[in-house]
């Protein structure tokens, strides 16, 4: 695979993720399909730790995917390896053995059970992992155990990506301190529909694994849920939160418990911050798209149409061009078949009102809106007209560059 | 607008269509958008002519769309006027009063109703048609009338396409020969739901319209709803059939009538022809590809799957470098939310199988699959095990050239 340049809107410095007591880092190179960089993770975590996932909705889900869902009934996590280059999907049994040897191997490295070992994958579909070869590491990536290295982590998933992706927040419960970290991947392939490509938060918080659950499917809906580039769903999207519970605080039984909104409000703005860090990472991506959609008949029907907008190829390649044609915006609400009036729809761009009594504003400044096309963070506002429905997606331009990269992936 | 080169998939010869007793065609210069090109068509038919249309889902129809859906019931039809420039699609009130100067212009010069007086319009969206140009052409228009000459008002029509599309099919209806001529254009913000772009449909049978509108719908779901190129629906998108009456057929009362067997499969052959042609005409397109589904749930369900690969910018990129990355064809058919077996889902590509068991064949022949990649005409076959429901959905690659135009159609 070619290297491809970093992305324009990459962050201008990475933040410094702090520890978080009961989980420590290790990567190393598995001679999989990268060569010169690290492509395997393995992150041990403290007795007690309790997880929470969701994953993609694809009915053809990868072979980690099924393992996931299987063992995170218990809501216990031991550890969590993932690799990057080959995703184990659409691999039949080969793919179930292969997780079961990963899985395995980690358990016996690390002295827990088999099903307290999460594993994520992303890469190529159809192709075997030689999880021997993951299996292999192990030993090595135990004695490298750091309290913090979440940077070389966060480098070790790239896949297409082109800059890693990290964010980090503390917020109190109880008066006690605690630290939600995370990072991701993904630049291609996505769509998620309930997760993202592969995203992973840590916190010190304690918490019970069925609030845990709660939380993170709210905080998802808000963050990785907003987000397309491609309108392509992967097989192996996951996202997984584990929370080691080393920050003192009381566990409280209730995901809607008062003495949790801060830590609610935290964990969703790092979902958000890695959220659109995807969006700025899409393949080919020059620029963030923001699109923002009011008065639908619901917020799903918001969200229907703010996703009809951010994966029309025609609108899309109209930002990449810096062609304010908010007509093919027009287009993309017209298309989604969700309910919108025409006649009193209002399309922003740049936060100046494009349209009124459906037609052009006779003082719609068309050079004002070009600019607004050319600048690195492109706001779309559209108000259906028809209730009070919200919705907001963010999702990046299309370029030649997203040909470049997808017309020769595999070589 | 940059002139475009012409699509390699463009036909080798264009049909010569023979007239239609009972229509007559002309075209000319409206001068609105284009220089140096004809772009506006009047098709003039004869007494007695019935008509049946099919338009565009959107919620943001075009003030044309509106017009023919208010005047079809009659099912009587005088007058087809077709422009290419603008679309004359979110105008508010101008766009309905351009609408009627126009169909008020051409009754006027016909001697005619303006409510037998079909319009379309394809063009950018948001500017109002200045319909007193298209006016002021109609008694040249009138003078020029001629029985033959579909090659023009084909090209009239044309606005990002590279080359005019026609097709022209003969059967019989009682012993009576019947000739059946269509023509369309349609490049870019192809995905009918119902319709397409813009085809036109002109016959010599005697139909009554209700007949006529069940035909064009049975054969429009086996053409044009079985065509993407961008996923991006038109708020334009029609197709209106006319039938002049003078091959002296007997007017049959019901679609289904044994005796119109022959007919239904030619005006099926015409339509397929036409919506190929658009396929192969896809902004950007240097293959068509023609995806076929098989064992679903329902027809329904197939069609959903099949359309999921063809708006895959990852499928379509991966044909566009000839990547035979079968893996995004698992990844597609899992995105579409439809009932599918993944571990005996069957993909072939150019025929020959790829999966078995859910994984990769071990006989699979990587080289070959690229090799068909290679060629212009690829061909995606995926039985996905579940039923008898079957699709066959037309699209075409996603190349540089779709960025190229898009980035810049309206300067």
């Amino acid at each position: 695979m070619a290297a491809h340049p970093v992305s324009p809107l990459a962050p201008k410095s990475y933040p410094t993720l702090p520890a978080v007591a009961g989980a420590r880092f290790a990567t190393a190179l598995s001679g999989i399909r990268y060569k010169g960089r690290d492509d395997l993770v393995l992150i041990d975590f403290a007795p007690g730790t309790k997880a929470a996932g969701l994953f993609t909705r694809s009915s053809m889900p990868g072979a980690p995917v099924e393992w996931c869902r299987k063992i995170l009934p218990s809501g216990a996590a031991r550890a969590l390896v993932v690799n990057a280059g080959i995703a184990n999907v659409f691999t039949g049994k080969a793919g179930a053995q292969a997780v079961k040897v990963t899985a395995d191997g980690a358990a016996k490295a690390l002295g827990c059970k088999a099903n307290e070992v999460y594993l994520a994958s992303t890469g190529v579909i159809g192709q075997i992992l030689p999880a021997e070869k993951i299996v292999a590491q192990m030993p090595k990536l135990k004695a490298g155990l750091k309290d913090s290295d979440w940077m070389s982590a966060a480098k070790a998933i790239m896949t297409t990506d082109t800059f890693p992706k990290l964010a980090t927040a503390k917020c109190k419960i109880d008066g006690k301190v605690v630290t939600i970290n995370g990072f991701c991947k993904g630049s291609g392939m996505i769509a998620p529909d309930m997760a993202t490509m592969l995203a992973f938060i840590v916190t010190d918080a304690k918490l019970p694994a069925d609030v845990l659950q709660a939380l993170l499917k709210a905080s998802n809906n808000q963050s990785f849920n907003c987000l397309t580039v491609d309108g392509d769903t992967s097989t192996s999207d996951t996202v997984l939160l584990f929370a080691t519970g080393k920050a003192g605080n009381t566990a409280h039984a209730k995901a809607s418990d008062k003495r949790l909104a801060e830590f609610r409000k935290a964990l969703t703005a790092v979902m958000s911050d890695l959220a659109q860090q995807i969006a700025a990472d899409g393949e080919g991506a020059q620029k963030l798209v923001t699109i923002d959609v009011t008065g639908a008949r619901s917020d799903a029907s918001a969200r229907v149409i703010a996703r009809s907008i951010a994966n029309s190829p025609l609108v899309k390649t109209a930002i990449a061009g810096a062609d304010a044609n908010w007509g093919r915006i027009i287009m993309a609400v017209g298309k989604s078949a969700e309910p919108a009036n025409r006649d009193k729809l209002v399309i922003k761009i740049g936060g100046k009102a494009v349209t009124k009594n459906g037609m052009v504003r006779p003082d719609h400044d068309d050079a004002a809106a070009t600019k607004h096309f050319q600048s690195r963070d492109v706001r779309i506002e559209v108000d259906v007209a028809v209730g009070k429905g919200a919705a907001r997606v963010w999702t990046c331009d299309l370029t030649h560059g997203y040909i470049d990269i997808n017309a020769d992936y595999r070589s």
